[in-house]
């Protein structure tokens, strides 16, 4: 298997997932070495919750999946880069396609320049996802 | 200035650079408040380096800068996507556009799938950039 740096960062490196069709950020989430594992043997997105200690199957709770078409690995053997299917149409548990949702105005504000695609509230029990 | 939750990990959030023409992902450094502040006012792209413990303007070595085009913000205020533009056309210190160069080829092997832009040993005394 793909020998990742996790050293480097205590155990858990950066992973990216972009939407493998529009070139989209979806979203930034960390991998342990168990992630990383499964995330390779699956074929599914795995990321690591540092919120809740353990192991976190994307989409496991909202059904919004993240099937892997391409992995990228950068120079220094410490960030990754998921190119992937995102079931659902939206990554982010607060119903948006991406998490950067939000664009930077000025040097104060922060906008939403992204549609809305589910409804937080009707998709979970808890806040992440 | 739009704030941003640098204690959650520790000082330093995860910065993800991407060209804002093609949507290629080019890197992913890490920022400080300092980082961050130093971006938004200068308009170019700068990163924490943790190798060398400092502030690290993108390109200040090789002059390959990084034109902020757009800056969003995750759900969660802990990780940037800056929108640039790559002068000198590559991001990579090892002389490729992209760091995320190599993709995973089966379970096991790396492959090269991005062609060379330019000779870092023509660039760089060091090897950081």
């Amino acid at each position: 298997m793909v020998e990742l740096d996790f050293d480097k960062t205590g155990g858990l490196i950066p992973a990216i997932a972009q939407d493998h069709e529009t070139g989209e950020v979806l979203m930034m989430a960390f991998m342990s070495r168990e992630s990383w594992e499964e995330t390779l043997t699956s074929g599914m997105a795995t990321y690591y919750s540092r919120s809740r200690d353990k192991l976190w199957k994307k989409g496991e709770t909202s059904g919004h999946l993240q099937v892997i078409k391409e992995i990228r690995i950068d120079c220094d053997n410490d960030t990754v880069l998921l190119k992937v299917k995102q079931k659902g149409g939206a990554a982010c548990h607060k119903g948006y396609k991406s998490c950067f949702f939000r664009r930077v105005k000025g040097m104060d504000q922060l906008e939403i320049v992204e549609k809305k695609i589910f409804d937080p509230q009707a998709v979970y029990n808890q806040t992440d996802g």
